[in-house]
């Protein structure tokens, strides 16, 4: 690492020659890998960028031009050489750096990232907000083909070209988004891969540019004539962006005047990069897929830990299942097929199966669609990214009440993805559909059932939610919509999903202190009639509810309203997330944090029982 | 109206020769302008589409074949055509015709329609559904150059592609949407307008298909000739899809034809139609942007009753003032400058208004940027369509807690548009967004104050939500978080917004009954302290809140949580909208229905006061 270790900020990289850029591409790579193997995280497609941050690096100035990354998690090389190098191993970890770029981390990352495809939408805004207030920085937006599949970067796109404003967009093309990208935008990205001419281009604008080096900013006809007669017409030249490409995104030489050429345009322009996936790497090369997020691995071999059960793999299995019995059952993923446990469907039901790339809100609409028609579309689909969704569950499945199943993954805590990815919200904002019915498995047998009972037994829309990764020690199997698991006289407990553990343990320490905890495991949340967990609180006097959801549009509030709408008086008190921002750590680190383990519960259930009920 | 009187059903519509159809179409824009004099509804775009109907209804057969209408306003000559033209002088009235496509008026409307750009999206699931069930029925998307703006158009082109199902797609494309369309979807089909060479490639497509009638749908290679010869290419090619066009859409035989061209090709096929807005109506063709939706008119001259004085139109005067004062006010509509009041800043600050076209997710993150670097963006935007924007709020506005400031306008319910545009679900939506502030104004006055507050002073995200039509009874200036408006001793009566004219009028039908009730204004209604209301609870015991939201997220259930932990015991009832669907009708009959008028308000707290308090 000598290079590497020499690197205090990008004004170093600025100084290097192309020979020691090259060396420090190949010490970035290595300091990756083994840091990746120790932390976990997104390796695959942080190498194959390790060039093209080299080069945005040598020609923008990071501290004061803004680099908006789209989804974000190729951002590590970035963070590396921005003066986080020595902080990265705590990456991902409670209390260290995040997977993403953070505003608060470094004024380096200028917008938080996540969610794919608003790159080019906010690089808009603050472009024009530049020329507004009369700044004099340079906007680019870096994203991936896959974002190029959602429509917000279409969106986008439209709105940069229409603005006439300097706006370097670099698609950063690897021939797949998580999965292999699909649909119309892949073949049309497909069809310019192979189109020739760019070298050609490129000799040719240099000798042009050569020849009038002052003169190309100044006259509109020459750079009109070049654009006409040297860069390929094709979409984004159609919507008045300026297209450069295909480059080679391993060039740093090429990709440097690339971005230069790019940025001294003063207009909208959109780079081509092509890359490579786990450049540098043979196994990541192999399996971009797999080393796309992963935990610690072999960093010589790559071998991973064997994976531990987990509800995403048993959704997958239920869905094979479901498939084999019930011809009308298509399934949809939004390009999450590994994520949602769907590999060994969509390879044993190909023809019922559809990867739909990064556009919850088009899955949304087309199960709706498929539904009317008498198919039974289940979407798998992360509950963060369904909020991209939301004003189509409502207008497209809702308001005809037709029968299309969300496997609704990864709600509560995420862990280490951290603040953009918890699945916080979906229990407010599914609640607040017409008709939505919300299943709360707690185990994989659950799972099963209540999947089975959505699929095959149930009409209207149903989402079915649960947590990433496996069951706790609950692995019962009581898929009723209220279960007494624990009967007691002192307080009411009330719990759904996985944080029914928390609950039953809870209740146990509360046992040995005497105090006497009913616990009621919830699988359904929908509407407002709980008649069992009215009766344990009309016996109790004393309700607890605890959810791994935001505080607002909890349903403790629907059972306490409900509880006194009925004439029962009670006493009562929340544990959830709060109203904040989560941020990225264990999960176990996060519950305890925020006061919904089983410590919490117990130290919540003693305040309400000593009186102390505010929460 | 001779051939309109006879028109049964479609079938008569196939037998017609080409005169008679002309006539027809004559006779439907007379009957249309007449009917819509009366009732209100959108003209100018039904105007539009007679002939594009009329085809569509000689090529297809809408009881069988599904022709998906996008957004849905255009549906009129459909409805009058497919039986429904004696209940037409319903139309959007209490108990009439929906004024959008509705499956449950007719087997005719294939799927629910009145929010943007999704007919795509749902075509592709419906044809996929058609091919996997083994039915054998037409698949059409009718969709205007407006939706096209919208990236949810651009996902469901991309997916319609990639399915290589028969599907057509229909881009009504009359050169404005609401208002005028935007971006670089705008300058693409104004560039395809353009396009020479269409007459040409029909004559020679003709003599092509008349000597080889049979021998076309198996020769692959032929079609592939004729394809790359003679259809132009552009952004629709480039995706997979077939285009043709543009089109006549006033030539009612150049229409039919290529419409049957399309159907019969069993690919998917886009095919671009111009057509005039207003069409064969002088004063709706002259200002398609007033007629686009109607209250009623003279049908003579088109002379419409004074506008009465709206909350959108003390918005956009606020604005005005707003922006005169501060620089860095920016005002951002998406395709709704004149619903949203915004005419007179545009006119007057066309350099700090931006219309973003269709697309709200888009909006929505364009301002976090904009935010991000320093300018006030206020987005002026429907509480219905903001919907599409609910991840955009979370991720790109909320985690970062940036200054912008919504505008959320129809607030509530809107009347006539009915259940696709009701903005039921903002309370629930917003108060999810962390951080996120809400403020509701009750009165013009206040709706000034709130929003000098929301852009001047106050920092983060917030949404300042007012309904459609204008001030009540109460039009004083209030805009403190919570103001007791009458004071009384048997119970409180909480409301917010618009709905404190209904808890007033209330309190004073209980006053003469004898019962005292203490009406409290909120203003502000995120969070979950309330503690001017809760000291109100403590004096009455009982809680009376009056909500024009949906149940799921409505305020009520937080403040009887709120009363009962911090130890208040309470008797408490909601009023609000349910969890069902909401029709279309006057506002005073919705609420009226749903009982959250004064009527519904004071015999829900009569209720309350006998001790029937379930609610």
């Amino acid at each position: 690492m000598n290079i590497l270790s020499r690197i205090e900020s990008t004004e170093d990289i600025k100084k290097l020659s192309p020979e020691e850029l090259e060396q420090l591409a190949a010490e970035l790579r290595l300091f990756l890998i083994r840091s990746v193997a120790k932390t976990g995280g997104h390796l695959a497609s942080n190498l194959g960028t390790v060039e093209l941050t080299l080069a945005l690096h040598r020609v923008y100035d990071s501290r004061k031009d803004r680099i908006v990354f789209d989804v974000g998690h190729q951002s590590y090389i970035h963070k590396i050489i921005t003066g986080r190098r020595e902080q990265f191993s705590t990456l991902r970890q409670f209390g260290g750096l995040s997977g993403f770029p953070k505003p608060y981390e470094a004024v380096d990352d200028a917008f938080i990232a996540g969610h794919a495809s608003n790159a080019v939408s906010v690089a808009v805004g603050m472009a024009k907000a530049r020329t507004a207030l009369g700044d004099s920085y340079d906007v680019v937006a870096l994203l991936g083909d896959g974002a190029m599949t959602g429509g917000l970067a279409y969106e986008g796109l439209a709105a940069a070209a229409a603005s006439r404003e300097p706006i370097v967009i670099i698609l950063n093309d690897n021939n797949m988004s998580i999965d292999q990208s699909v649909g119309g935008t892949a073949s049309l990205l497909q069809e310019m891969r192979i189109k020739p001419g760019y070298i050609r281009f490129k000799r040719r604008y240099r000798e042009a540019m050569s020849s009038m080096p002052q003169v190309y900013q100044f006259s509109h006809r020459v750079k009109e004539m070049l654009k006409g007669k040297l860069l390929p017409s094709n979409m984004f030249s159609a919507m008045g962006l300026n297209y450069i490409g295909p480059v080679d995104g391993h060039n740093l030489a090429e990709l440097e005047s690339v971005l230069q050429l790019a940025r001294d345009m003063r207009e909208p322009v959109l780079v081509h990069v092509l890359t490579k996936k786990g450049r540098g790497c043979s196994f990541a090369e192999e399996h971009p897929e797999i080393y796309h997020g992963v935990g610690p691995f072999n960093p010589q071999t790559g071998e991973l830990p064997p994976a531990k059960p987990s509800f995403s793999e048993c959704f997958g299995k239920v869905m094979c299942e479901l498939a084999s019995e019930e011809n009308r059952v298509v399934g949809i993923t939004a390009a999450m097929c590994l994520g949602t446990g769907m590999e060994e469907y969509a390879t044993r039901f190909p023809r019922r199966y559809i990867d739909t790339g990064i556009t919850e809100g088009h899955a949304t609409a087309m199960a709706a669609g498929m539904a009317k028609q008498g198919l039974i579309p289940v979407f798998a689909v992360y509950s963060t990214f369904l909020q991209r969704g939301y004003d189509m569950l409502i207008h497209d499945l809702s308001l005809q009440g037709l029968h299309v199943v969300l496997g609704v993954d990864r709600a509560g805590l995420v862990g280490s993805d951290g603040e953009t990815h918890h699945g916080l919200f979906d229990v407010a904002y599914l609640r607040s559909v017409p008709g939505m019915q919300i299943l709360c498995p707690a185990s994989f047998s659950e799972l099963r059932s209540l999947m089975r009972q959505a699929v095959l037994e149930m009409d209207g829309p149903v989402a079915v939610r649960y947590p990433r990764g496996g069951e706790g020690m609950y692995k019962d199997h009581h898929p009723e919509p209220e279960t007494v698991l624990r009967e007691g006289t002192d307080i009411t407990i009330a719990a759904y999903g996985t944080m029914i553990n928390e609950a039953l343990k809870a209740a146990e320490i509360l046992g040995e202190e005497n105090i006497s905890a009913e616990v009621i495991k919830l699988s359904r949340i929908d509407g407002d009639s709980f008649p069992e967990t009215m009766e344990s609180i009309r016996k109790t006097g004393k309700l607890l509810m605890a959810e791994e959801v935001c505080d607002a549009g909890c349903v403790a509030d629907v059972m306490i309203s409900a509880a006194v709408r009925s004439g029962v008086s009670l006493r009562a008190c929340k544990v959830n997330l709060g109203d904040g921002i989560v941020t990225h750590g264990t999960r176990e680190q996060l519950m305890h944090l925020h006061g919904i383990d089983a410590a919490g519960i117990v130290k919540a259930a003693k305040e309400l029982g000593n009186g102390e009920a505010e929460t």
